[in-house]
């Protein structure tokens, strides 16, 4: 397979193919086998739904901090706490990719038993995007949901320094005839991607979201990188500021303090190399939860999947605002991203391909088995 | 005890005044006195915490409701559904103010249990602030939720109309010698207090959290009672607005189809009056869900106390930003008002003391008493 990155239009590279290759390089990195393989297919589902900032882009990180030590690839997770609607996992600082899918059946399990349930994960490690948790439920009747703790990068309101992260939070709700209703969302203004991007085209970033090292609010990339940092969602004050900060240090004390994790600023930075790590050292990682609602313990299932079907028509069919095609439905650009993506493959940027190049001549992966 | 409005300073009054006053309302209007007690309880308690718009203010709402024979004033709420860790209430289309309470504590006492737990309540009316459910837990070494859905107000990201509430979220964290943490928040960028204030006084909204009746996004809170609606958290798509928009979602999903209540733009006005209900009224009331998390069931609960305190202090000390004097806790804005209105009584807009003293004199309420 050509990856020379100079070709236009984009190279698109089929799905299974990459998920081969990701999963070998886990394999390589010490990672047992069936680890390697849900790894890779939490990383590449990331690139599958159009976030290509949580995909593969980052398949050199998790490498590096596995070669690095800094994660255990050979991690055996260990349940600390057990009652009948509540799981504590001791993650044993292994890839949050395989942690995370192990936690998140728990819960989906313990919810059908008792109603709802949570399992929450410490010394863990990042697990990709939330969202490819809470869909698991959507065929067994439950509302899923899953967040994690991240590092600091978010400056609290008024604060001029990075002292949260970006902390995703992911909800989804199984339709009928309609698509499921899947919020993935972190709780800055916006993302590190959207940084990146800005950067890479040189444009300014929309007012309200970044700050400088002073912590004045900024629309230059190049001051988030010279040490700013990101605004919660909802920017100042008075356009709700207050409630993005308020976002971010609820899933900040639901995965750090309440799982035993590492919280706010003490958290490690990913990927290696990029910051210097926290003093004091943490060592107790990040942290994740995961939900379950078995949505019979509510009400009847198919009743509520026909009522989500009807809520996602009434806001389709609400007028548009001016200049737009009018309201879509959370998960709907990821949906659409997959479906084309299946179908034609995943293009991935070209500092990626040459990133994925690398990483397969220095670990001898044959590039022509994908 | 003279009520009239025009003295300088404002007028202030005893807390436990206020909420005699409010009980003996409930009381003329029919509520049993334990409920009326209760109901008068969590209204005074959005006066306390200064959050002024859900207190005495809708008093008179509650009341018109009660006369009208749309709210059920002696409801027997009922459970529907009861799994070990979920319970369903049907509230009889009574006060929220008064089921609420009770499933909320239903959803404590299951947590013990069970490590969470969750009550969802359909068929119910307003419940006052989400924050004083949040906090009940607080000396039980529980993490307490609590959310609802609301009348429609606010469009969905590129929407021009208003289609879903301003559903707030409420949690609360247990701190050992710092002040818990308490998140109290809407999930729009801005409250309609903030436009009723903004209109008061003349001056414009902020940017990016309101439009006018074709959705265009405006400055003039005049704009917004012509028919106008509020944004979701963040405002536009390139800072975040689809974000507000899924925050606003999860939790209409969550407490409307979930909990089997009404949901979205079907959700009857409050108060009487100011629209028309929708159509086809919908009859299920509007739906809360109440969770809590036990803390032992995750941690050791002086630990998590011990490092809520450190969460707490490392937010305080971040550097502020310039023009500001820095990070304040969640939940800081309404304590401090509570302790002054404790100490100092609670001071009241004219217009709410001319609408209680009017709510007087029509149910014979003698205003010397309190």
């Amino acid at each position: 397979m050509d990856l020379t990155f100079s070709a236009t239009p984009p190279l698109r590279f089929p799905l299974q193919d990459l998920k081969l290759f990701a999963a070998e390089v886990f394999l390589r990195d010490g990672v047992p086998q069936v680890d390697a393989v849900q790894a890779a297919e939490v990383l590449c589902t990331a690139d599958e739904w159009g976030i290509r900032s949580h995909g593969l882009a980052r398949l050199r990180a998790y490498h590096d901090s596995l070669v690095a030590g800094r994660v255990n690839p050979v991690a055996k997770p260990r349940i600390t706490r057990d009652s009948p609607s509540v799981i504590v996992l001791d993650a044993d600082n292994g890839l949050g990719l395989v942690t995370a899918p192990v936690a998140n059946r728990m819960a989906m399990e313990r919810a059908h038993a008792t109603g709802a349930a949570w399992v929450s994960v410490f010394n863990s490690n990042h697990f990709g995007i939330a969202g490819y948790y809470a869909v698991q439920g959507l065929d067994q009747d439950l509302v899923g949901m899953a967040m994690t703790n991240t590092p600091p990068l978010v400056a609290p309101l008024w604060g001029a320094r990075r002292t949260l992260g970006t902390n995703p939070i992911a909800f989804a709700f199984p339709a009928d005839k309609e698509p499921p209703v899947v919020v993935d969302m972190s709780t800055s203004a916006i993302s590190l991607g959207a940084v990146e991007v800005a950067s890479r085209v040189d444009s300014d970033l929309p007012a309200g979201c970044a700050a400088n090292n002073f912590g004045q609010p900024t629309l230059a990339p190049s001051d988030f990188f010279a040490g700013g940092m990101l605004l919660p969602l909802g920017g100042a004050r008075e356009s709700g500021g207050h409630k993005g900060y308020c976002l971010a240090a609820l899933v900040d004390l639901l995965c750090g303090p309440l799982a035993g994790a590492a919280w706010g600023p003490f958290i490690a930075p990913f990927p290696i190399g990029r910051d210097k790590p926290p003093e004091p050292a943490d060592g107790k990682g990040i942290g994740h939860l995961f939900g379950a609602y078995s949505i019979s313990a509510f009400s009847d299932p198919r009743t509520f999947r026909q009522t989500v079907d009807e809520w996602v028509r009434t806001m389709r069919t609400t007028p548009p605002q001016p200049g737009s095609d009018g309201p879509i439905i959370p998960g709907d650009p990821e949906r659409f991203a997959a479906e084309q993506n299946r179908r034609r493959g995943v293009d991935l940027e070209p500092k990626v391909i040459m990133d994925l190049n690398h990483l397969g001549i220095q670990l001898d992966i044959q590039f022509h088995r994908f």
